[in-house]
């Protein structure tokens, strides 16, 4: 396997997100607008700070997922817009946290907002942006989303922590793994999903679908980006490459490499994430670790299985242009990494 | 003015707040219940640091407000209890993200989470707590209490960012002083007693009335919790006297006594609170100034107009115990000062 992407198989990967772009677009240009409104504030820092993080522009997947679900559901409303940029300043919000918790020097390719603004200010436009998220939802006025998304917003708090209390411990286990990127990734991915279908008002059974697809895609994407962090490239994965082991972060790659490793593999582990004693050659030694144990490639056939389970769930929808979008996407997500 | 609180004058002070104490007592026990169920997880970290602040006991004032203020409207329902719970719960996030904003060694008189656990987990946890906050007052299901609390959320961090926009600046105005206590205290207070109102579906005016009784009280409490860190015990206060000056902390007392002040005073604040640059004696010659200058006396002064303000918003209702309970409580939080 070669985790280092060629040029064409990237252009592949992106390829299978277009149908979702298409599909979604018209809808995210309102998304858009109404993220660059409810960013506003009288107080200066507050806009300035949140415009760091929209310019510099993630993929926008979660909003996607919610504009794409309500289409497959049908919904001829309007509620789905609001939840959608809902679901993107959940997801901000996070980011903003978690540069705090990390200590995180760059974001999406740029400088990370708490390097310009300082963490105080980081940890209060996250909270604003949270609570903007709250007001949105109210004003679509779905108690059924609001209970799916303040859920999403405790599950992925107690993930985050979940991921604090078992940091830089190699012996970490695949589920304890499994329940960190539920919260920090698989939650917010579910729930996304999830009210799409509730402003639809489509049936449990849909709903509960269409979570496991969110939630298995999310998955999905965390395992891929987690591989991505020890063979990307700076430029296209908009962070660090290595980010994840200075910051001596348990992923699988890392516990692949742990289980498999022999005496002398083990104390590096040890010695790198755990007493987070590195050198300069020490990244470049972790990647070399990875590739000859398999570790990375198995990271990637573990992201495959969750990226099955998600095209499975939408099976009980019939064929349309929202769901083979959906379906592509998964395919995204997976592929990027090939 | 003795600012320094004489122990008799204390002990009356205290008996202003027992009959709100003694309204409340059963309901704020399953509040208290609640509080405690709800800061469980499976992430032992969460239970642990939410304990530590929950058993350090604030008065929970906020929650009182709400049961009392539904007690005032009559409403013979449940929901009061988990939107009580809901609403200490945000204030309890709320202090955990202000201290790791302001980087403060003691909370409450114990020290502060963020000392034991460190920064990441106060903020997480801070996270962890407004999403249970959310989830209750979903399982309440009033949409009118749900935008109230979460405009509340929008307008908390609002204020929170511009205090720490203006922070260290003594040319801050006396308009801008108020929007930011506005925003940290008198938002909550406002707040928790109208979706008392709210939840009993009382009428606009009253649910207004309200509003304008908790955000006067608000203002009249944190003008007093601002006199009080120039003049408080330190025991009795909770935190430690000089707090709000070692963080450079712009508050009315200071805003009032660089403006009274002659050329040394002016230099002597620029020196201590914007450029930071503080003697050990320098806490004891703030206070002088303030006290020379009349500027704690006034501040308390203020107090007392809002308090005044409080009071009269109560007066459409027809007497009963509630409201007397209430209309204590205001006195309550004014004479604590005295």
């Amino acid at each position: 396997m070669g985790v280092v992407v060629p040029l064409d198989k990237q252009r592949e990967a992106q390829d299978t997100l277009k149908p979702l772009l298409a599909l979604v677009e018209e809808d995210m240009g309102r998304v858009n607008g109404i993220i660059v409104e409810k960013a506003r504030s009288d107080v200066d820092m507050i806009p300035e700070l949140a415009r760091h993080l929209i310019d510099s522009g993630g993929k926008r997947l979660r909003p996607m997922l919610t504009i794409a679900a309500a289409k497959l559901c049908g919904y001829q409303g309007e509620g789905h817009v609001k939840l959608a940029a809902s679901v993107e300043f959940m997801h901000t919000a996070t980011l903003l946290h978690d540069d705090v918790v990390d200590e995180s020097d760059l974001r999406r390719g740029k400088i990370a907002a708490r390097m310009l603004w300082g963490n105080e200010a980081s940890v209060l436009v996250g909270d604003f942006l949270l609570g903007q998220a709250f007001k949105m939802m109210v004003e679509v006025g779905s108690l059924g989303c609001l209970r799916v998304l303040s859920n999403a917003a405790v599950v992925i708090a107690e993930g985050e922590v979940f991921q604090l209390s078992i940091a830089k411990n190699t012996a970490t286990t695949e589920e304890e793994y499994l329940a960190v990127i539920n919260g920090k990734t698989a939650a917010l991915f579910a729930a996304a999903a999830e009210v799409g279908g509730i402003i639809a008002e489509r049936s449990p059974a849909e709903q509960a679908a269409l979570h496991s697809y969110g939630e298995n895609l999310g998955l999905a994407f965390q395992l891929v980006d987690d591989a991505l962090d020890y063979s990307g490239e700076q430029a296209k994965l908009g962070k660090s490459v290595g980010d994840d082991f200075r910051e001596g972060k348990i992923t699988l790659p890392v516990l692949l490499s742990f289980r498999r490793g022999d005496a002398e593999e083990r104390a590096f582990w040890q010695r790198t994430l755990e007493a987070g004693e590195m050198g300069e050659e020490d990244l470049e030694r972790a990647i070399g670790y990875m590739t000859h144990s398999g570790a990375l490639e198995d990271t990637i056939r573990r992201a495959d299985h969750y990226g099955a389970m998600a095209s499975d769930a939408l099976a009980i929808f019939p064929a349309s242009a929202a769901k083979s979008a959906l379906l592509d996407a998964v395919e995204f997500c997976v592929r990027r990494a090939h």
